[in-house]
C-alpha cells in the first residue's frame, strides 16, 4: 500500500515532482565576497572573504577556491567526509564550467556537470533530490558559485575597460553555496534556536522560456517569463494557492523583473505580491551599494538560500518556501551574433519539520 | 520481497548504479555531417546533411538546427509527439550550451541542461535512466550535438585561420544523437531484422581526474585516465571482468588514447584489447580522411551510439556492451591560463533483450 502510494504520487501534473519520502538538508554552506558581506544579508553567511582573488592566481581560479571551500564546509557541517558523499552536482556560469571543474577535482567525488545559468542552484537541488529519493545515493553534494570579476569578463567587458551599467543592470554575486543532500537525519546544528529539518517536499522542472528579449543588461525582463512559467505551473501542478507558501522566492529578477513576474502571475489570477521574495533585490542595499537592479550569478539565490532562507526554516519563521532560482540562457557569441535571451527556472518546495 | 531487493540493488560498490526495473531505449537517432556520412559509419546514420550550415546563418545556429532535427527525429521513431517527452535532458560543447537552449526551445519540454564535454551523452542517458527508473517521468529524451566549425572556433581557431594540427589532434564530428527513454516497450523498429529491445542495465558516474596533460591537441591522453577510472571502476563494482561485455566503447580516445587506456587497465589486471571499441577511430577513415587521431566531440560517441551500436545489439549481434563516453574539461580562458585538461567519463550499461 505504503509502495503503491509511492509510484502515484511522484509525478504531479505536467512539470512536478513530489517526493513521498522528502530527502533532507544535511547542511548548507555559504561562503560570500566582500561587498556581500557588506549587504544586509552579511551577518547570514558562513564566511565572508575580503580577497577577491580567494588566495589564487585569476579571477577563474579564485571562482573555483570559493566553491571548493563551500563544498568542503558544506560536507564539515554536515559531519561528514567527502568519501562519504557518493555524487555531486554541480555548475557555474563560465564557458565549460571550468570554475566547477577545477573546484573540485581534489574532492574525488563522481560528478554531473549541468548548467542553468543562474538556475543552476534550482537544477542541482532538484536533481540531487531525485537521485536521494530514488535510492540511487544516500548522500549528494549540490552546489555551484559565481565570481562577480569573472563574469564581467565572461559576458561583458574586462573590469580594466570601467565600462558604465545602465539602470537595468544586475550585479553579479560573489560567492558559493552548498547542499548535502540525504535521507538520514541531520547530525548537526548551527545552534540550538535552529533546529527544524528541512526537507524537499518536491520540484518543478523549467522550460526555456523566450519571449524574444534581447538586452542582456535587463536580464530580470528575460528571466521574468520563464519564473511566471514555472510558478504558475507548479501552483497549477499541485492545485494550490500563492498562500500555500510562506515565501515564493526568486532567484535574480531585481526591481525591473520583480513588477514583471506579479503582472504575469495577475493574468492567471495568482497574486503573489504579499508573499514574493527576489534574492537579487535581498542580497544588497540599493540605497548604498550601487548595484542597480539587484543582484544575479548563481550564488545569489544559492548563498541567499544557505545563508538566509535555510535560517528562516530551521527557526520555523517560515515553514514552506518554493524557491525558484533564474537563469538567462545567453553567451559572449550568443549575444553578438544578436540572439534573444531566453530564460529558465526551476522550482523547489522546501518544508521545515 | 520485490520491492525489498530493488532497495538493495540500486547503488552497486561506489559510483555505480544497477537499475531494478531497466528502462527501455524507446528509439534513438542519428543526424551526421557531410563527411561523418563519407566514413565507415555513413551507411548506419539516419540522416546525412551535405549544408555544413543545417540551412542556418552561422555555426552556432546550425548545430542547433541540428540537434532539433535529431531530438524530433528520436520522438517520431519512438511514435511520439514532443508532448508526451516529461523531461528533456542535454547539452553541447558551446560556452554556456547556447546549441542546446536555442535547438529545443521550441519543443516545449522542460530541461535539465548538462555538461560533461564529449562525455554528455554519457551523463545525459545516465541521469535520464536514473529519473525513468525512479518513476519521476515516463519518458525523458537524453540527446547531444557537436559541430566541427563551432568547435573550432569555441576552443581553437575560427576554420578561415587555417591553422596546422598535430597527428594527435582529433576531429569535432558534426552530429547529433538522441535517445528516447521510457518506461515502456518500444513500439516502432527500423525493420524486421532489428527486433531486439534495447534496456539501460546500469551506469558508472565518473569522477574528474586529472594526470596533469596540458596539450588540448592531444586530448586523447587526456582523456585516457579518466575513462580507465570509470571502466575500471564500473568493473570493481560489478565484481565482473572486461569478457561480461561484448564490447568496451569508448567515446573519443582516438589512436592516442586507445593504447594508454589499454595500457592503464592491464595495471588493474584487466585486458580489454580484445574487446575495446573506440567511437573516434570508429567513425572516420584513418587513410583517406585525414582526420589524424580521430574524430571526437559529443557527437562522436552520441551517432556511433545511436547509429551503429544500437544496430549492433537490436541484431543480437552484441548483447551487453559498456558504453563509456569521453569528455576533456577545458575551455579557451582554462587552456590560455595555462591549466591542466582534466578528463571525465561516464559508464552506461546496455543490454538487448
Amino acid at each position: 500500500m505504503e509502495e503503491q502510494k509511492e509510484i502515484i504520487n511522484k509525478m504531479i501534473g505536467k512539470q512536478s515532482i513530489l517526493f513521498s519520502n522528502p530527502p533532507n538538508i544535511l547542511a548548507g554552506s555559504s561562503v560570500a565576497g566582500k561587498k556581500e558581506g557588506e549587504g544586509p544579508l552579511g551577518s547570514f553567511f558562513d564566511q565572508i572573504e575580503e580577497d577577491p582573488m580567494f588566495g589564487g592566481d585569476n579571477w577563474e581560479d579564485a571562482e573555483s577556491r570559493l566553491m571548493k571551500r563551500a563544498a568542503e564546509l558544506a560536507i564539515e557541517k554536515a559531519g561528514l567526509r567527502s568519501e562519504d558523499i557518493r555524487y555531486l552536482i554541480g555548475g557555474d556560469l563560465l564557458g565549460q564550467l571550468i570554475a566547477t571543474s577545477f573546484g573540485i577535482v581534489d574532492l574525488n567525488i563522481p560528478i554531473f556537470g549541468i548548467f542553468g545559468a543562474c538556475s543552476t542552484m534550482g537544477e542541482s537541488m532538484a536533481l540531487g533530490a531525485i537521485i536521494v529519493d530514488g535510492g540511487y545515493a544516500d548522500r549528494v553534494l549540490s552546489l555551484t558559485s559565481s565570481h562577480f570579476a569573472g563574469a564581467e569578463k565572461q559576458f561583458r567587458f574586462p573590469l580594466a575597460y570601467g565600462n558604465q551599467r545602465p539602470l537595468s543592470a544586475s550585479w553579479t554575486v560573489t560567492g558559493s553555496g552548498a547542499v548535502v543532500i540525504g535521507k538520514d537525519k541531520p547530525v548537526s546544528k548551527d545552534n540550538d534556536k535552529e533546529n527544524g529539518v528541512i526537507t524537499i517536499k518536491g520540484v518543478t522542472v523549467g522550460k526555456i522560456v523566450d519571449y524574444g528579449l534581447k538586452d542582456s543588461m535587463n536580464m530580470g525582463a528575460c528571466m521574468a517569463p520563464a519564473a511566471y512559467d514555472t510558478i504558475s505551473r507548479n501552483l497549477k501542478d499541485l492545485n494550490v494557492l500563492p498562500n500555500y507558501y510562506d515565501k515564493i522566492i526568486t532567484g535574480d529578477l531585481g526591481y525591473v523583473g520583480k513588477d514583471i513576474l506579479i503582472d504575469l502571475l495577475k493574468q492567471d489570477g495568482f497574486d503573489i505580491s504579499s508573499n514574493h521574495m527576489d534574492c537579487g533585490i535581498q542580497i544588497f542595499d540599493k540605497e548604498t551599494q550601487d548595484t542597480h537592479s539587484g543582484g544575479s550569478g548563481c550564488a545569489c539565490s544559492a548563498i541567499t538560500l544557505t545563508g538566509y532562507v535555510f535560517k528562516k526554516l530551521m527557526r520555523h519563521e517560515w515553514t514552506r518556501i518554493l524557491f525558484v532560482p533564474t537563469g538567462a540562457l545567453l553567451s559572449q557569441v550568443s549575444f553578438n551574433e544578436g540572439n534573444s535571451v531566453p530564460g529558465i527556472a526551476h522550482g523547489v518546495i522546501l518544508e521545515v519539520c
